[in-house]
């Protein structure tokens, strides 16, 4: 088998071009789900017939946390197999700083992850500019200008209105969500941890990004993903919401400085904690019998 | 292990009519699952006592995409060890287009397909005639005319108010949301990928159909399946709706085109960013040592 | 190792008692947490000032058809090594004419599954009777009274008003429903098929009983299983129903009989489209290589 | 693979040490994550305009029932492969009663389960003190006066009103809750019987906490771990709520005694209907064939 596995490494075609290929599939696929759900419940579902109102509490929360989870795991299954599917810059860093994923890879994987944010979210704008027109025509919504916030938000995430203006905040959500988000997935990639198997990581990753929406989203919309906001923003930017795209005071760097400082920091927590205990105790890493112990799939993550 | 794989194959037996059997007991389960909880959504629950009205926003959108996502989930495992579980001819037709499954029983597997769904739609149609008969009574709704097309969206799907009779909108979004259906499938069966072992899936799959509803459902009620539109149609022309059935200024033909268009699409794209650098990387198939690594699920699919 | 399982097999103590035991316990939980989120939907929640008021379409059902989903999920992993996790008599009494199942079995564990569910269904009125008092009080209900069918209904199945009195309607409902449950278990436990390995099949179960409850739960209530419906019915008769516990015309054998014809149905459906057409190719039994092939899960299943 | 084993058992390093540190962050993720859905749904969603109200039924019983599962899913896959991941003193308790888990780090293990539930709480109140203030400024909350009870809940739990003050249902209620829980992750992690494969118990102890809160959760908040209760209840104590933290009549120990009676409970009933059974059989714990079956996960929970 180790012989096999090392011939199938040096077959290796396509290389770092390859892998951003998945990278930015992984990441179109993510964000078309994840900000159609937002598009969905703020716009879509009430103007055709199918739901009377937006934002409900409770109910449409959870339909957008659902919505964005699964959109999480369907990426992953898409890039996985290719380029170990970070979609995200934050944890491509912290990957590379906590686990030997090549600091040359870094940049590529980002510009691929955030080339399919943009595509992604310009799929949902053409698949839903005329429900967002609709919508604006009926809540006497002027895109673009200050009261056209309310769809510039089906793309791009901001801060909850208690905070004043005030960034520091935010910038703390930030670091904090995407504390949790690469602390867990630390520990579900970790193969001397209890890792789900059957390739099955991804459904719990989604779960764990529910997990977020639901207790750590309300403050700034858990964009956790610098690729996820920055992306989406340039579709607005381009598609008639104009200045007001990368208004709110200057807000769009948040939520790509935040997941920057917060991803690498829920890596050393994780390894800190738990992590550095399992190598200590030379817990051999567990092969997953059933997939044959493809190497490619964890190297980014685990070696 | 191989002699024995190969003793299998020579001993199948019914060939492509009990294959049929299996599309049409499995779409059956998918439309009857899937079209009665849009007859408790709409017209069951608020008669029954067990909920107050239909279609709320959110939480009846969750109901919706819940109740397809695990009829796609169930019909797929009665089905899967025949045929390959497809369901659909979009995904038959996109299968025999990029994975070799054979052109001659594209034909036969759609017919077992509408069959299916009609039978499925058929049999929610005598469960719930009391329901959505007390429905359209205390609504005033006349089946057939006009006024009667809220009875007729329990079983058809139709296209959202804003695109104002135009089927362009409707088509592009069919081709959208069934392109990201037949894309995801594709990742989610390619043994050279990460796709989910344990004979688990199915149930992604049913994750996949829910988030189209909940990021992709909205304009046009995500059809993406030639059968699951046209097989129920035909029980609505049947069972009281007449020429209602057919109405809308001819939309019938939209959720068969569009999938046949999208279906394909989203191979090719899943092959072009994905798919091929897998095959370019020489990246054997994993065997699913679980399942015994038995072929005939896997040949429709991936060969 | 097929010597070390027949030597487990000979060294199987206990019998039949010990499967009841089994039988019994799992059935406990699947009737508490099942009966327990109906207490919860209709009394506790709004009572407690944790929620505002029962039975809200779309939101609420989801809740009350998630309960009883994740109770049969917990239910059968509880009972599963020792008995197969049947938990319904319908299910029981299927297998015995299909698979094999021994016909002197089939009374004790109807049995015990009866007195598991009066055991679960008596363990939610004592630590439900303040909050359903309080319900009753707040609502003006007199527990027992024909206004007092509300409370009942937390344990008990029964028509909807658009039957009118009618018990044809719920028997055809009662029929299809189970048919559904137990075609797709067949499907799921098919060694031949495609089913959950892993030890997941009691979660795509789960998975399918939710489904039954949004797709066909509206119009009486999803018992599709006799001990479901007559185990609580018992409790409410001791628990101050009385008389009300056994009233609506004697509908109590409705769902007892209709899940006794509908549950053999559903395995001959199953058996025609698609057991039958995998008996006729051949195909082997997959063992579960994780599981080490146990033989007594499968046994009451598929031998 | 026997000697391998050996070695690994001995070369493990930092003892009970380590394992308080895996403790500790898992049980910090599991609060973290699950006071953080109370604070959105009490809280932040109405303040931050992403959602209008709080306490829905159904609906937001949904998204406070959801967040808890995936919280203790989360938090045993960071801490499963170090300490088995308890993340409960009522279930270490019945670990040592029941599977020799040692005496001697039941009190360590209790310690840092309590210290990692104070630390995911003040991190949850780290990052919604804003949101938290804005929500009492709309409602003239006056923290830790009698009225500030509204925003305590947020982090610890209280029994419903019908109870009318005495702490006889609530014990009941905490007592039936936690013997629930242990009952079925006996079930989920006995090798005897069918337990979840593929290292994925953690998801369906998720699924179990979802239905402990949707039918077991109303009477007072499914505490069900007296780590839960007692970690956030210091934190609210030193922030603000004074007092208050400790009020209702000295209500705060009855979490911590109920499970502790549960727990134990839970484990005996299991045991004697089911475990008892599998063991009188002469059942083999079927080993783990992909996870290498790594002995340290399986030891405090069947050994």
């Amino acid at each position: 088998m180790t012989e096999i596995r090392v011939t199938q490494r040096r077959g290796w075609r396509g290389g770092v071009l390859g892998e951003c290929c998945a990278e930015f599939l992984g990441t179109l696929v993510l964000i078309a789900f994840g900000t159609g759900v937002v598009a969905t419940a703020v716009a879509a579902l009430s103007q055709s017939g199918r739901g009377s109102a937006a934002f409900v509490a409770g109910g449409d929360w959870l339909l957008i946390t659902f919505g964005w989870a699964a959109a999480v795991t369907l990426g992953a299954y898409v890039a996985g197999g290719v380029s170990g599917a970070h979609l995200n810059p934050a944890l491509t860093v912290a990957l590379a700083l906590r686990r030997g994923f090549p600091w040359g890879k870094v940049l590529p994987y980002a510009v691929a992850q955030i080339a399919g944010a943009f595509a992604g979210a310009g799929l949902v704008y053409l698949n839903y500019a005329d429900a967002i027109h609709a919508y604006e025509m009926s809540q006497g919504i002027v895109r673009g200008a200050a009261s056209g916030a309310g769809t510039v938000g089906i793309f791009v995430t901001g801060p909850a209105p208690y905070y004043g203006g005030s960034f520091v905040g935010p910038v703390v959500d930030q670091i904090i969500g995407t504390a949790m988000l690469v602390l867990v997935i630390f520990a579900l990639t970790d193969e001397r941890n209890q890792p789900p198997k059957s390739n099955l990581a991804p459904a719990v990753v989604g779960l764990l990004v529910a997990a977020i929406g639901m207790s750590f989203g309300a403050n700034a919309g858990y964009a956790i993903n610098p690729a996820r906001d920055f992306g989406p923003r340039l579709v607005t930017w381009l598609a008639g919401w104009g200045s007001a795209a990368f208004s709110g005071g200057g807000y769009w760097w948040v939520p790509i400085v935040g997941p920057l400082i917060g991803g690498p920091l829920g890596a050393y927590v994780y390894d800190f904690f738990v992590g550095g205990v399992l190598v200590a105790r030379g817990e051999p890493p567990t092969r997953d019998v059933e997939t044959g112990g493809r190497v490619v799939k964890e190297e980014p993550v685990v070696a």
